[in-house]
Formats: C-alpha cells, structure tokens, sequence
C-alpha cells in the first residue's frame, strides 16, 4: 500500500517560537520512538511568519488506531503538553488540532 | 546521498483558487517529466486559506544546475507563466518566488 500523505497546519502562540524551535532540535528519543512504531516516516515541520506546517507519511493500514495506540504512551503525553501549550488552532471551531490543508498535487 | 527537503510558500491571488486547483489536477506530463529529470521527488503541494506550501526532495547532487537546466525547457516556461500569474509573494523584497519555510524538525 502506498503510503498516506498528511499535510497540517497550527499556528505558534505570540513568544512561542524560540522555545518551539529549542525542543524540536531535541525531540525526546521516547517521542521520536513512537511515531516510528506508529508507522509514522518522513515527518517535517516547518515554520513561517507564526505557523508551523508539518508534513508526515503513514505507512501503516490503520491509522486511526496507530494514533489512538500514540496518544496513551505517557512521554508522548507528556511531550503534546508542552507543545500543544504553545500552540493554537487555525481554526478554533474545528474538532482537529492541527489542521488538515487540502492537497491540491502530489508526485512520487 | 540523503534527499535534501525543501519546504516553501506562496500566496494566492484572490479569485486564483479554483483555477489554480484545477491546473495541479492534471499536471502537464512535460512538467512531470521535466521535475523527475531535474531529480526532483516526492513533490507536494497543499493550499490552506489562500496560502500554498510545497513540500519536496532532491536527490541530485547540483541542484542550482538541474533548476536552471528544467527552467530552459519551453513547455516548463509555458507553465510557469500560467501558474505565476495566479501567486504572489509572501515576501515582495525577498529574492524568492516560493519562499524558503524554516526547518524546525524532520525524521526519516
């Protein structure tokens, strides 16, 4: 199965930049465990002008669950309460934290 | 070599969406090829509120000489004339059409 691209956007609270930028040249080796055994590769973040846009691939056949499976592992609890601290959404009334962009064209 | 990635940012003109969606529906095959022979891969691009981010690797290994040789082909000029006129700038002083988003994290 060809993997799924996933293209997000959040933007970064007023002050947060430098402490956002400090702890993702050092993301936890737990984290960054996690995401891997969530089938989770190639993630990206960038940063613009307050926002930040992440793009990941998910190699897995059931993300839903893969995701669920993340979100209990208590360091990456512990590390999406930092960073979710210094971030807000895009869009306030939409139940997705980071935001999902709309793919307009992608080539392997 | 690893892939080098690039992420990058545009503007929009307003009224420019559904034009600009459409054309990066169907690619020109001229185009695709030309960005595979310029070792361009993985080429992604995503439109949220007006703003498009595209997400890429190179695995080349002289890209200033594989953009510049893909900026010669006519069909390519072609399409760059139509799409630049939908997008504008982030940065107006900067010497960068599609803008350079600062990397604050990737993982392979």
């Amino acid at each position: 199965m060809a993997a799924q691209r996933f293209g997000r956007i959040i933007k970064l609270k007023p002050e947060a930049y430098e402490e956002y930028k400090r702890l993702h040249a050092n993301v936890w080796d737990e984290v960054l465990t996690a995401n891997y055994e969530s089938n989770i590769r190639n993630f990206n973040i960038y940063h613009w002008n307050g926002y930040l846009f992440a793009y990941m691939e998910y190699i897995g056949d059931d993300f839903e669950a893969d995701m669920k499976k993340k979100s209990k592992n208590p360091r990456v609890k512990e590390w999406q309460k930092i960073t979710s601290d210094l971030q807000q959404p895009v869009d306030e009334d939409s139940d997705h934290w980071w935001y999902p962009m709309e793919e307009f064209f992608h080539t392997d």
